[in-house]
């Protein structure tokens, strides 16, 4: 049921031609990155001269809050970069980088958060954000949740507010979005896990 | 001289006072990510609205190579994601992804590269560069220009042409252009390094 809102939501954004031909260039690889998974790849999307047109229109049309509502966007290291800057430039919006760790200049704020093995921390610049900024966190995909639910705490940390999220790519009966409920979310295409 | 040249560049790209505004964003972190290095931060540059719309205008403006004379944009994970699909929609072409080695799914062509202490390699999806096509390859910074030489080979790997580099930042003094001879360079910004 979520699944088809989110198969109408993209169709209404690009149209029903555009929507299929952008979901005909994804690619899809059994036992990547291992057994068991089987890898959604949209980097032939990007590759496709239309494909990026479609994909970006999409992103842009199917925000989860309208434009004047957010005053910056923020996007996950790295493929969150794919399209944050693009999505930021063209609503005319500056673009924070939430970057893994060592990777940004100190001072930093940092978030731990749980691997299936071990943890990570993803950091952000103690001034990029201003105390009270309204941030669209954007990202390729949303899987179980844990990357973005630790961006979204550290903006939080760093003085911003959580406008919404916006994911290229849902993975159906992963759930993750159940772990983002304080703000919007909108994705453009779902998958099956 | 070639840093002034640069400059002027990038002055005659967006004007003197944007160019001004552009160069005031730019963070300078002595000792990071190690001793003796000064990093120099375009974050800050992102993070504003004024600023990132001002290093769009100033990428696009300062292509070494006419529109009509790419068919492709490439850009090295991670920094170069943040302004090649954003360069790539503007001008109306794909984007091809050159990753660290394990991040994309197979089939790929790998390109190796020495680091200071050992080597790193970089992947590129098989199906991703059509035979004889046209590639900018961008990048936000050329150091010694070691990834964006790699870049370049694995780019003929796959069997496309190398149309032109093109760079955020120069870090003056290191020569990395040298190594990059086969095609047209173009950098916004110069800064000692």
């Amino acid at each position: 049921m979520a699944n088809n809102d989110i198969i109408i939501k993209a169709l209404r954004a690009v149209g029903e031609e555009d929507a299929e031909y952008l979901v005909s260039l994804i690619g899809s690889t059994p036992g990547f990155p291992k057994e068991g998974i089987i890898f959604r790849d949209f980097m032939p999307v990007l590759a496709d001269a239309r494909g990026l047109d479609i994909l970006m229109r999409g992103f842009a049309a199917t925000l989860p809050v309208a434009p004047e509502d957010f005053d910056v966007v923020a996007g996950l290291e790295s493929r969150g970069f794919l399209f944050g800057p693009a999505l930021a430039s063209r609503f005319g919006k500056g673009f924070v980088a939430i970057r893994k760790a060592g990777k940004l200049p100190p001072p930093v704020f940092a978030e731990s958060y749980d691997l299936e093995y071990g943890s990570a921390s993803v950091e952000v610049e103690q001034n990029a954000i201003h105390p009270g900024e309204r941030v669209l966190i954007v990202d390729d995909l949303i899987a179980t949740g844990g990357t973005a639910r630790a961006g979204a705490d550290l903006i939080k940390k760093a003085g911003g507010i959580v406008a919404g999220f916006s994911f290229l790519m849902e993975l159906d009966g992963l759930d993750g979005c159940s772990r983002l409920s304080e703000a919007p979310i909108s994705t453009l295409i779902a998958m099956p896990a």
